[in-house]
């Protein structure tokens, strides 16, 4: 069912060109127009076939646009929404799709014009690929698309809403600022740590001639798979959401200490009553039916 | 192709039933013998027709016994190893499948008699369940098997290395000191940083109504899978281990406040030439055929 006549998707990354792919086949919209700065992306996603015109004049692909979606680094949103701002037509609603939301809004709304609905959003969905090919159109099936409407005009957002949960998403409203709290310690953190040990591991990598490689199944292989992801979506990331991952940050530190203690000074019982704890955790995400991707 | 005439398994979690499994569907042994303390398990492996005879006394259980596996968390090796040796038959092959090597060996060789041989040994492979039910047979196919053999006669080595391959396991020989050092960092560090993380969000879990539960496919989930392992075999591991974990958790702990400070003050290209050199690792361990379980 079209919920838009015109949508356009800037940005063909993971995120946008499963967005679009979405769009096409469930037919969320009557038009879709695709951009990005990038010539070779958008060479991929023509050979693709992915939306109804491919643009590469950012400002004459949102001048049509009943709905823009920004799917670009945060790092980006700021300067590419100052970009559009005078191309966009009057009533366009406008939403994003980045990690972080106090600071996308505190980028973006200054350069909405007033005639413009901005709507901020995240998919919590995602993978270790990146690219317009990494793409899929189930990519938002069962998972949490947040919104934070603060006050845009409540039939707008409810008409985003109605597309968003066109891509098979449950779509949720909630605040800005708990919302990064809650991805700096679901997200953000754990991207941080599986970097950080797989660069500990790499640094160590002459010494232990190839063994890490070799004996990676033994458990650092899950964390190589996070610590694949886009590096310039992640850097934007935490200089975007700092001030929540160094909070979620300082926790896991005191926790990581106090475990650090445990095993000096051999306190069996208090690593065995932590690991025990944790085991809960996974029953409860399958029983949220979260567990499989 | 059978390498020993009568085979035992001491302990039927993942690593015992799972070797059970293949030693009867790839004839490895002439037959098979069983035992664990746990009653119920004992049971369980009845039920699930695993091995020949299940036997309830450890001392008789061995005492037929050409190569014996101990599949118990290393922190019941010395236990067990004292149970058994008055029981093991002149020639008699013991070896274990404990994570570390050092403390396996400084555990179990006192109690080992002169009359039997043993040679350490240990499967890198495993999964985030236990228990008899747990197992699969082809949980070892394509996944190394360390073994430490140190002054063992060769002879009872390269058998021991035969019916290993058996397995489908890939068998090298190296020293133990330095295979726990290449298990702290792939291996022991990740499981403690994951039963960490999920700690750490376990302790928010009120504050933040549920949603780490809900919002975990944004990556927090990855950990929770390690973090639901075997907590008494892990408790035992980090007391094991510990001096090669606690050296391994220092350079952790250093990389890590060197990104926690990159991001308190901004520096973003530090940032971004970790994500992009740890993307590579991921790679390797692909090209290197470990990447599927």
């Amino acid at each position: 069912m079209s919920h838009y006549s015109t949508v356009t998707i800037i940005g063909l990354g993971l995120i946008g060109s499963s967005l679009a792919r979405i769009i096409k086949s469930a037919s969320l919209a009557e038009r879709l127009i695709l951009t990005d700065k990038n010539p070779d992306v958008l060479a991929k996603a023509r050979t693709l076939g992915l939306g109804d015109h491919i643009e590469h004049d950012v400002s004459r692909a949102v001048e049509h646009a009943d709905l823009v979606v920004m799917a670009v680094p945060v790092g980006a949103m700021a300067a590419v929404t100052a970009q559009i701002a005078s191309a966009l037509k009057d009533g366009a609603v406008i939403t994003d799709t980045g990690s972080t939301k106090v600071s996308v809004i505190n980028d973006m709304a200054p350069h909405v014009p007033p005639h413009a609905v901005f709507i901020p959003s995240h998919p919590i969905a995602g993978t270790e690929y990146s690219g317009p090919e990494a793409g899929f159109e189930s990519l938002f099936k069962d998972r949490y698309w947040i919104v934070t409407p603060n006050d845009a005009p409540a039939a707008d957002v409810d008409r985003l809403i109605g597309f968003l949960r066109g891509t098979g998403a449950i779509v949720e409203s909630m605040d800005s600022a708990y919302h990064d709290k809650v991805l700096a310690i679901t997200s953000h953190l754990p991207h941080l740590i599986a970097y950080t040990i797989v660069g500990t591991a790499f640094d160590l990598e002459q010494d232990l001639q190839n063994d890490v490689i070799r004996f990676s199944a033994s458990g650092f292989r899950d964390f190589t798979r996070i610590a694949s992801s886009d590096p310039i979506m992640w850097r934007d990331v935490f200089m975007k959401n700092s001030d929540a991952v160094l909070e979620m940050l300082q926790r896991f530190n005191e926790d990581l200490s106090y475990l650090q203690r445990a095993i000096r000074w051999q306190e069996a019982d208090k690593l065995e009553e932590l690991f025990t704890r944790t085991r809960d955790i996974r029953k409860r995400i399958k029983d949220a039916g979260q567990l499989d991707s």
